[in-house]
């Protein structure tokens, strides 16, 4: 919804009443689609072509002509070609001069080449205004236009007034704005296209990893060890009672993996007493994928919970209700029908805690939206993701605590001398809570504040200056 | 949170000791509106009108004068009047020359008339400077300040230094400008406020209508049919069961009624050997509703869950817990007590499929708000919105399959001679996927990716410019 | 993702290859955080203090110097000192003469100041350039670059060439730029870090006074209550059973309260005739809080949600699966197990209407995301709000009295005396549909509407302009 350029169409809205002609080089996909869609917008198009007369099929009511001619003819030219096609370029500086240039290209893969293919041609061309833009539309957007996720042309480039021309062009298309300041951003601008999740792949990864490595510690401890001993076949349980294992394991892990790197480096400052000395990388790259750690750990939350949901729905749960011997999945030791009051109360607060983590859960979904976290002060984001996330961590670890209880007491917990999954995955959110309350005793507390407000152990801020952070 | 103008107010900050004052056309609502919220955030205001005398009450502190003194008073003239009134401003010409003219007005339906508003108005007084401003706010927002969905001001004009001091007015009063470019755009502001939801219009005709229908159908296959055969009332059966049966199938139909339009697309272009022909306007308007089409799919997928996990609350069910003869919803033809291996397999990858497939549901429903949708690059949103798309379509459908099983082989299925709902629904997700299934072989593959990268059965283009897409 | 300024930069792109060199002024934490920063994106950095030879550790590569030495350096000077230390950048004036001053100072408190601190300096030294900007950002930000809730950088200033210029650093360094107009805006950027959700506050007290009211009297009403006469210890319920008790109440009051400040403004202005009198302040805050309310209510009733669907889970409740008395929760007096088609319809119709009023509530929560209210008109926005509002009242209210139904004849309901919970919490929400459907009466509805299109019982205004709202 946001257009930010400065409008400087002329008063006499000419442009509005008699289409001035825009020029396209380059008759490609590209090319021809863009060319379809401005003239659908109502504009004249005019095609510079390496060989006018065998350019292949243009939108019907435009005309092809050599370069240099379609260049004389528009003020604003799109071009349309090959990166490795620019050089002929050069040639056409003349006609060139004073034009605006748009580069529409991406590359093939990312740093290609030394510089960005905007720098390049406005390096060939120095007389003419280069603009990047267009080049994160999809060609079938610049075809049929505007669509959900297509709604934004980002451009840039040096000249204020090529880029308002551009802009202007392009609202006129339906599109909305978004100036990224001179033709630096270019490189970024071309790389954007070629992205896909590199942030979530980390994370992606840990989490298969995790699941897999589960699930066949828990087949193997639970199929295949009642198999063999008892012999009898209850692989069903794949299906939901293992993934509704996993689930929360893989969930509670990556929750306290996006809490581990920020211990990590209040004790790092602590010892090196100060906070101006960087951070090894492996600390530094774990820190920037906490959010997409968290994000997914929220998904495997939410499936935890809908695994949990259905669990009366299961054949194998319905059947058992209606024979004398009940065993459910989650209290297996309470055979015996005498109401236990103690039992009650665990099992109800087992229950409310797991619930009210994943209420938490959902509110840090729900202020890591974009949206939302831009609406926040950091103070108030901070809040919510390390207060309310400490919080989320505490009530799901405690979650996994009252599932346990006492069962790792009894012998038949450890088939095959292994450990039950649920204590396999309570280690690293302990660890980080114990770490974090350390962190938040008085006397650690007061020498990290200090150290975070600039503090430094071998020689000391004057006062003066100091608390500008409190 | 966005302003998007260069603010150019003096240096010297006067502006924000003494109040420039503003001058209102028109002592109608909307005048008053504006004005009292204008000299609450400190402005003196003026207005003109036609009766200066006995133009009704006006906000305390300002005067009314005639349509020229006011004019001749202030350097910002807001224009409260009906387009229908706007003609006597012809004659104002003069005292208007070289003012910024705000047009606030709306229209009471679309295209009314040839041209919008303000470029009427900016006809009519060609010295002036037209600023299209404010009119996508309600008046409530317009008397008491910006609100939750009413925090931008949108405008328009020719002239960047009057949508300057438009925009510094806008912000002084606390609201966020963004800038839509030149008077052309103000059509498309006049028009903002008159839609109610638009584009969403025909997705919920057709939910409405399959709801509908098939909540008829199973009254007469399951309560009328059960009524006149055996005598027994189950009209209580409405409120839960046969929801819970119509929501799935409804959600189902629209999911795969989103990725049709694509198929079908891409066989038309297969069978044109080209994509620069336009689609039949029918597939054209279907194609710009599938984001709508996908979420109430998602609504209903939601309302399905919930009516799913609430079933062992149900009085129904749990009085036939008490009894013997235990006869389920979901899975009828289970008399027997003895475990059945084969059963719990299927019961459970039932539940495991519909999980999963409602977890991608939600992911892609997340996927398509709108600020994350921005922050996605179109190769992520594609990716997103195809790939795991049609992941959860094969999700859902095979759900329903398990669902159905060998139920179709019992001949008491067919009461009345009428196919279940789930095979009914099945129909249309079906078609879809082997579709799909059959773009996939790579002979097919490979020409359409030809095609959609330009190529032409009629005649090729020259490779050099050809791959630009990839 | 937005960046809203225009590049001014040159167009030979020196200074992409020959950093020039920027000035701070204090080597404080702020000073040295941001020095760190500037140095990694290239620049050079030199430092301006009172005692260049003894101001602490400086990032390496960077120099410091005398105030005036450093300031004659550099066209941009970061003032990263205390305001109280401003004083004497008024000797510097002569130095400062045309230069850019970024002051990125923040207050320990509102309104410790008469006026910005931003404004302050600009009138110390009125030769400068001051522009705003910087401050809301953590100085973990500063020192690391932008991570999620700290993109964007905002800035305000009188001088349009200082912003751009400080804009082009900003993006430089990785921030997006939001322009917030002329310096008038300082102040509100200078609150921005220091406030801690404050339209939350009363919302948020409301919710934990209710809970905490209900909590207890539930607790006396059942718990306590029975162990006092029959003696026997059901302390277990508090987990789940009375917090499930609980929530729905206080969600249904806190929806309930949403929807009675606009039904009371409705008839203050009716008993008024007229809109044009303001409300007292008690109502106009409560208005300005609805959203919030609104969103609590949410959370209340996702984790009622959640707590009913468990209840099968419960240790409890599959323990009386077990027994020939099975009672529940929710319909206690329901023992015999004879099957009643009035009760099936009642429980149906009590978990339907639940279900539908907790979708309804849902898409409130979800239009009220920023990202989906801004692209919604107000008319639009209002439907949802209001008309999709209420009808969410109405299905949570019909719930709960379905809930309720016969319970209140039995004496049993009405231990020591006491009203059930379900019959306090109908109250407010029961006035608020009454009231409303009074207003939706022909009669009062056209007179609202005339008044609110700005009739005014005292005088009326000309036809021409009245129905400009329409």
């Amino acid at each position: 919804m946001e257009s930010t350029f400065v409008s400087l169409c002329p008063l006499n809205s000419a442009a509005a009443t008699e289409p001035e002609p825009l020029c396209i080089f380059g008759t490609g996909d590209l090319g021809r689609s863009l060319g379809q869609r401005l003239l659908q917008s109502g504009y004249r198009v005019v095609y510079g072509s390496r060989k006018p007369h065998s350019c292949g099929p243009l939108p019907p009511g435009t005309q092809a002509m050599s370069h240099s001619a379609a260049a004389q003819s528009a003020a604003l030219v799109f071009i349309c070609i090959h990166r490795e096609h620019y050089n002929f370029l050069e040639t056409l500086a003349p006609q060139l001069q004073g034009k605006v240039l748009v580069d529409v290209s991406n590359n093939l893969k990312k740093n290609l080449y030394p510089e960005a293919n905007a720098e390049y041609l406005q390096r060939l061309v120095p007389g003419a205004h280069v603009v990047k833009a267009f080049n994160t539309l999809s060609a079938w957007t610049l075809q049929n236009g505007p669509s959900d996720a297509n709604r934004q042309v980002y451009l840039c480039g040096n000249s204020a007034e090529a880029k308002q021309a551009v802009a202007e062009t392009a609202t006129k298309l339906g599109f909305t704005v978004l100036d990224r300041g001179s033709l630096c951003a270019a490189r970024e601008l071309e790389d954007f296209p070629l992205q896909l999740f590199p942030e979530w792949r980390l994370p992606l990864r840990i989490a298969v990893g995790l699941t897999a490595f589960f699930y066949f510690y828990l087949l193997i401890r639970i199929v295949i060890y009642t198999y063999v001993q008892k012999g009898d076949d209850i692989s069903f349980r794949i299906m939901v009672s293992l993934a509704n294992k996993v689930f929360p394991i893989v969930s509670l892990i990556m929750l306290s993996l996006c809490y581990l790197p920020g211990v990590i480096a209040a004790f790092l400052q602590l010892y090196r007493g100060t906070k101006y000395r960087r951070f090894p990388d492996w600390l530094d790259r774990w820190m920037l994928c906490r959010k997409q750690l968290g994000l997914l750990a929220l998904a495997f939350a939410f499936l935890h919970v809908l695994y949990t949901l259905i669990i009366p729905q299961r054949y194998y749960v319905r059947n058992r209700i209606k024979h004398p011997v009940v065993l459910f999945i989650k209290i297996k030791e309470n055979k015996t029908s005498a109401f236990d009051s103690a039992l009650a109360w665990r099992s109800d607060s087992f229950l409310s805690t797991g619930i009210l983590g994943f209420g938490l859960y959902v509110l840090l979904g729900i202020t890591s939206l974009p949206s939302v976290s831009n609406a926040l002060s950091w103070r108030e984001f901070s809040f919510v993701q390390s207060k309310l996330g400490y919080l989320t961590l505490f009530f799901c670890t405690l979650h996994t605590y009252l599932y346990g209880w006492n069962k790792f007491l009894k012998p038949t917990s450890y088939p095959w001398y292994t450990l039950p999954g649920y204590l396999l995955c309570l280690i690293v959110p302990t660890v980080v809570l114990v770490l974090k309350f350390l962190l938040l005793l008085p006397c650690m507390d007061r020498s990290l504040t200090r150290i975070r407000q600039g503090w430094d152990r071998t020689n000391k801020v004057d006062d003066g200056e100091k608390s500008l952070l409190a």
